[in-house]
């Protein structure tokens, strides 16, 4: 399948300020700017030639329908908070913006599920939820992401361990195919066996397959007590050993993160805050939940234990609410402190949780044989571990000229270790090169199929997890 | 896509036997006759032309091969269990018996992962994992269903509230594609945004996309304590208006079923045990799990209050482990009884837990109607229901011509509720002509895609599902 995009004509803005109202098109240089990038890391802007924001599936499906007939591209968009450039209009044409269908549709406490309209981002969903007395658990970082995007690239974050990713959230969809058709899959139920489960295939299909215009989340009661530990280790390889060890106790923490130094004094001074222990070598934060006091310390004690056996210097639990907030926000933070430092680059591998220590070693000799300084941290409990090639130091001509294959060699380490590309950011367009290093000809073949079987005539997010040919 | 398949000759037989050992092939009239048909409640038998029973991967792939260059359907089969047709060879061909891999690869403590090849059965798994300490929470109800044949179903079962589906248990999938690529999906962990989500979509396709091989499966600890609640009612609405109320009230149960006097009466006669309170008109059974103790009786206490407060009789717990097993086997043998009471047929609807009183109301209203006995039973919790037609007391002839409208009726009600045609049998080919009852046809044609897409000549398990043109 060739590539051979059509321009978006003055005939077709005036159809589309039609169908989606005058004030919801706009082609103006702040806006062409703006909707040229994303949170990825390294990337020239990519303008499209205009950028749509609809406030209704109807309009949604006729952008579609018009677009597929014309063949122009078109690149839906929620937050733009995404880091691999998956919302990016890298062949121009369309920007689809979802901003404008933010609406809480309902809360259904009967049923304990939310409704929502695609651009509606994370932090009002969970203060809705709060509203009802129910808790959406999961916390991919960044609350001012939209859920639409949060689906588009499976979005995972720091309670994974517990609660799983966003896929395991969502109980349907309305979405509309590239051909300008919509679709319900799903319901406000857990079980079905009613044909292909489509809810599934679009969610972390990074808007290649469909775009999605309403969605069904399940909701949980919320834990009634929950707590944080910060772990203090003399050795980064002390600390990682203690991951699956702790696993292996029969505690199930929500999260379980490890850090190392050099992340953590880059992140307070971003935040311009201070953690404890900050000169230790290596940490694990661990977030604790239960229904009772007696519950929290007796997981807690455990950790603790499993810890000081491996050497960990304290376990500290902050005091306050607020120390707690402080630490939650520094780790929070660790991306774009890390941006803040020059140029950047980030992998985010997931690998079996056990390989977790053999992994991380890998990276320090990887890094160690290009003298590339790589620092390491993450979601330690579910085996995803982020990577940044750090460049502050480095002439940046020959970092750039590097980097490419200094990560290569970390995905293929992955991969030897029985992992995947991304655990939880998505392939966009940034990662596409090294999408072979965890997944085989065949299968990529049949994901090219699949995504003809949606979208014929490759309109949507074109260049996106792989080219077509 | 036109269905023009050939019959297999001497010569492919000769290749199937040097591919899979010719122990491992089979056309005797014995074997003929038992893979012509399953549990599927109402169905002439299909024989197939031939039985073939690999050992590894490499012999599937080579069968898939052969039959896809020469046009013969293959029908996968696990252990027969299914109850809506899923595994008959309606067009005769190959029937691909999975029962001899039947090996559990690993239990991998690290990362509580089980990995299983296709023919393992339930019962075999629950064995393995417990003597690991790790435990697999589903319970489909038929220990001797195969894992294979639950991916294909996404079996759910009575555990299904707090623990989900099967599809929430497979984190990834070694299969053979109808053209007889071998490709792999997922991995020992949780989370993955690399590329499209194909082990979720082989999950419940009912042996259409892709045979399955081999099986990663996540497992948990095992709870410290369970128990079981059997509440009695005097009116039927009481119990089914209790089973919102109480998930509202934030305790979560394992299991939540209902089930009414007459079909307890049938398992009662067929298991040869009797149950508590048995001349009740309706009834809850509720499971319960917790770490202690007090966690169960403060849940069984919110349970027994709001029953009470909805005229329930009492609140039975089972004083031994046998009266425990003896209410859990009759409940487990529910199907097996009902077919034994003459001509049977099954649904297994799934709606809104919220709707469940509304929907079991109307299935009253449809029985009237048309003067068929429908006895209503199931998954409360999670709002799948099994409703049966009987045929006892009513002209054959006649329940076999009414049985159809009445079915569609009930589906046609459960999808007005924002329900689906299944919530765990599967379509297999009994329930296709019912599955726009729930699905339009922009998504059944996008499923007939998506099936093109993995099976260019529709070889494998045609007919099931839907009937491609």
């Amino acid at each position: 399948m060739r590539v051979e995009y059509s321009k978006v004509s003055s005939h077709i803005i005036e159809q589309l300020r039609e169908i989606a109202g005058a004030d919801n098109v706009s082609a103006s240089q702040d806006d062409l700017e703006r909707y040229s990038r994303d949170e990825m890391p390294v990337s020239e802007p990519h303008p499209p030639e205009l950028i749509v924001k609809p406030v209704d599936t109807t309009a949604v499906a006729q952008i579609l329908n018009l677009a597929n007939e014309n063949h122009i591209p078109v690149t839906p968009r929620g937050a733009g908070t995404g880091v691999v450039g998956g919302c990016i209009p890298i062949y121009g044409g369309i920007v689809l913006s979802l901003e404008r269908m933010n609406q809480i549709l309902e809360i259904d406490e009967d049923n304990f599920v939310a409704v929502v309209e695609p651009g509606v981002i994370l932090a009002d969903l969970y203060q809705a939820a709060e509203e009802h007395g129910l808790y959406y658990p999961l916390y991919p970082g960044e609350s001012t992401a939209s859920l639409g995007g949060n689906i588009a690239t499976n979005a995972g974050g720091m309670r994974a361990v517990k609660y799983g990713v966003t896929r395991h959230f969502v109980l349907g969809l309305e979405a509309v195919l590239p051909t300008g058709e919509v679709v319900n899959t799903g319901g406000k139920f857990v079980k079905s066996s009613t044909g292909y489960d489509l809810t599934q295939l679009i969610v972390g299909s990074e808007g290649t397959l469909a775009v999605v215009t309403k969605i069904i989340l399940r909701l949980i009661s919320p834990p009634k007590r929950s707590e944080v530990l910060l772990i203090p280790f003399a050795r980064l390889e002390d600390a990682i050993r203690s991951v699956p060890q702790i696993l292996k106790q029969r505690v199930l923490p929500v999260g379980l993160e490890f850090m190392e130094r050099d992340i953590v004094h880059i992140a307070e001074k971003y935040v311009d805050k201070e953690i404890p222990f900050h000169d230790c070598e290596a940490f694990l934060l661990i977030i604790v939940e239960g229904d009772s006091e007696e519950e929290i310390l007796g997981a807690s004690s455990v950790i603790a234990d499993v810890c000081k056996n491996n050497g960990a210097i304290e376990t500290y639990v902050p005091s306050s609410e607020r120390a707690k907030r402080d630490l939650m926000e520094t780790r929070g933070r660790f991306y774009p402190a890390a941006k803040s430092t020059g140029p950047l680059d980030a992998a985010d591998i997931v690998v079996p949780r056990s390989m977790i220590p053999k992994f991380v070693g890998q990276v320090k000799e990887i890094s160690q044989q290009h003298q590339i300084p790589m620092v390491a941290y993450g979601h330690a409990g579910d085996g995803n571990v982020h990577v940044h090639p750090l460049s502050h130091g480095i002439d940046e001509e020959q970092w750039r000229t590097n980097v490419p294959q200094v990560l290569k060699n970390v995905y293929q380490a992955g991969a030897a270790l029985g992992g995947m590309v991304s655990g939880e950011h998505g392939i966009g367009f940034d990662k596409k090169a090294y999408l072979g290093t965890s997944l085989d000809e065949d299968i990529i073949a049949l994901m090219k199929r699949v995504k003809k079987a949606f979208d014929p005539n490759n309109i949507l997010n074109p260049g996106k997890l792989f080219d077509l040919e």
